[in-house]
């Protein structure tokens, strides 16, 4: 008896942005598994299970999925944005990897999402126009020293850098460190952008300068984007401003 | 009379990964512009007008957009994938930079979509997993030197770098180009992957290591990824080889 394993990418909210192959993933699953807030935004339908877990479960929950899987069920495992964004796909090829059984009659599939950084981006105009780069601030599973090393790179290659989980209570200090790390190659004047809550009721959007960042509010449902130095906020003729970044670039 | 302009990501091509919004802002419009192979993923409704336009007219189709949008109709310009990645979004912002006046009495939305790069990561495994950049090879708007810096400095953040227009009939080289400059950072067993047609009828994915990577097919329609060091090839107890990026990292 075969089961089937679908990491699914709710994105970052809102039903209208639930990709209709995700949506679909989680209708016909058994047993849904994820992080309680995740699962809180579906309900589960008759005969369907919804099992939550903590955040700080991921690899258990993975190896819990893979062994109901192979038990011949359908399962679910919800991240919220894309699950293969610093979330929940690398925790369940973590788990065959350790104990590669746990694939035994498992047909596995990731359902791609609507990341944060682009929902957040476009909120604010569309400042990934060029490349860019994406960070987690999280230093629970990578030493700082890796961070700052990746925040300087990147700064240096004047990406635009999206940084995702800048703060926590655990580690409310950080972002500030990276504010640091930039200003140490970025132009002060760099436009920098925090993204709360996007696609919520309490949605908010700050857009200021990187000198003026550490003032901003930033917690674990902020997105913080760190323009190139292309990077610009433009006023059209309305009372809205935007950020973007032009598709053509000089240096090098 | 105010107009609506809605610059919206179609997704990597099937209709079950375009999210319901980006399907409501095309199904309200009066007028869908976008690059005539992305209106060819759509049917126009009764009293619909699409206008078709090519690939190198981004600017052009953005005014036009916003001039359509100031005459007071509803205007969707689409985009493949998301429109804030290497896409649409910046060319109707830059439009506006460059005259103001185009948004008069224009309400402007973007909405975002499933980006190239997740799609072909999550038919991979979870090769995204941790930090990661993005970086378009096209020279069309950029100097090489710049692409060059940036794909070095990426390759010494130890980035997973996903490579957007790898290659094209005028330029079937630069790949080659590419592979050059990460090779004298990174060691020849990296793990490189090409996802080709994602989402469509003749969909391939290879992956193979960065000394083997110039002999690949790559072209327009392919999204390369490079791993960082950490980024490894597991088969678990099925055939299928799934390329991931552990959460967790050292070094720095």
């Amino acid at each position: 008896m075969s089961g089937e394993l679908t990491v699914v990418g709710l994105g970052p909210g809102p039903a209208e942005w639930i990709t209709p192959a995700a949506a679909d993933a989680v209708a016909a699953a058994d047993v849904v598994l994820g992080y309680a807030p995740y699962l809180a935004r579906l309900s589960p339908k008759p005969g369907q299970i919804f099992e939550a877990s903590d955040n700080r479960e991921e690899l258990d929950r993975a190896a819990r999925a893979l062994v109901l899987a192979g038990e011949g069920k359908r399962v679910a495992v919800v991240s919220g944005g894309d699950p293969g964004v610093f979330a929940m796909a690398a925790a369940v090829f973590e788990a065959v990897e350790k104990k590669p059984a746990l694939e035994n009659g498992v047909d596995i599939h990731v359902e791609p999402g609507v990341t944060a950084m682009l929902a957040a981006a476009a909120r604010i105009g569309a400042p990934l126009g060029h490349d860019f780069c994406a960070i987690s601030l999280s230093d629970n599973l990578k030493p700082w020293s890796l961070i700052e090393k990746r925040l300087r790179l990147a700064a240096e290659a004047d990406f635009v850098i999206a940084l995702y989980n800048p703060a926590s209570k655990a580690r409310p200090d950080q972002i500030g460190e990276a504010f640091r790390v930039l200003s140490a190659v970025r132009s002060p004047q760099t436009i920098v952008a925090f993204a709360r809550a996007v696609g919520r009721a309490d949605e908010s959007i700050e857009v200021t300068t990187l000198a003026e960042a550490p003032n901003a509010l930033c917690d674990m449902r902020t997105l913080v984007l760190i323009g190139s130095s292309a990077t610009r906020a433009i006023h059209g003729n309305n009372e809205r401003a935007w950020v973007y970044t032009p598709r053509s670039a000089r240096g090098g």
